[in-house]
């Protein structure tokens, strides 16, 4: 166990591998949802909109857990816990746009709905397991 | 929201698709890890070992927190909010066994570590996400 990614995993953050990202519920338990990731070097980033209650709960509770999993090899997978280090919208609707690239091959966002407003998540490791 | 899984959704329990399992640590920060799972009609089941983190997470507090994503279609998933209400070693093996089935086809688990108690978690819904 440590606070960073092995150099052998950083791969998965590459690839368009879709990520189960865990956050606490205010009654404490985990919530647990598929979200599109990446990682720039120091956070692993992930991109949802205001008001959902993921980003209500990293507001409240900056725990966030991600599980990346190959998916041709059920052993290779690395978990990532962590805070929410940083939450903005602050470049928020070109971050979707850069995962929407790298996870459907498109080159804008292509299910953006009126009004809604992106924040990225900058998630900063505190301990990482990896496995395979 | 529900505390019942769509019958839609069954069929995610009844194919080789690998769970995220979301359980929460002594800090209150949540564990995710790649999980195998059945669904006995009233229980989401997931069997693991005696002494490891999700065992002793899931004595401690008994949030458990599951979610399957079908792997050819990223918008059609289920996460089953929930308590272990049973955890227990008898059916263990013969459990693990049943899984390894479904996820393998092999008919006895292949990585049966000598001295390993394998446990059976039995997660009560109590509320259902469902997506696609």
């Amino acid at each position: 166990m440590s606070n960073l990614i092995p150099e052998s995993h950083i791969v998965l953050f590459e690839r368009p591998v879709i990520a189960s990202l865990g956050t606490v519920m205010p009654d404490g338990r985990p919530q647990v949802n598929p979200v599109w990731c990446d990682y720039d070097g120091t956070h692993v980033r992930v991109n949802s909109a205001q008001g959902r209650q993921k980003d209500r709960n990293l507001r409240e509770r900056a725990f966030a857990t991600i599980l990346l999993r190959d998916p041709e090899n059920s052993f290779f997978w690395v978990e990532v816990r962590g805070k929410a280090v940083e939450i903005t919208t602050e470049g928020g609707d070109a971050h979707i746009d850069s995962l929407a690239k790298k996870y459907t091959g498109e080159e804008t966002y292509p299910w953006r709905v009126p009004g809604e407003v992106r924040v990225i998540y900058k998630i900063l490791p505190e301990r990482v397991v990896a496995s395979g």
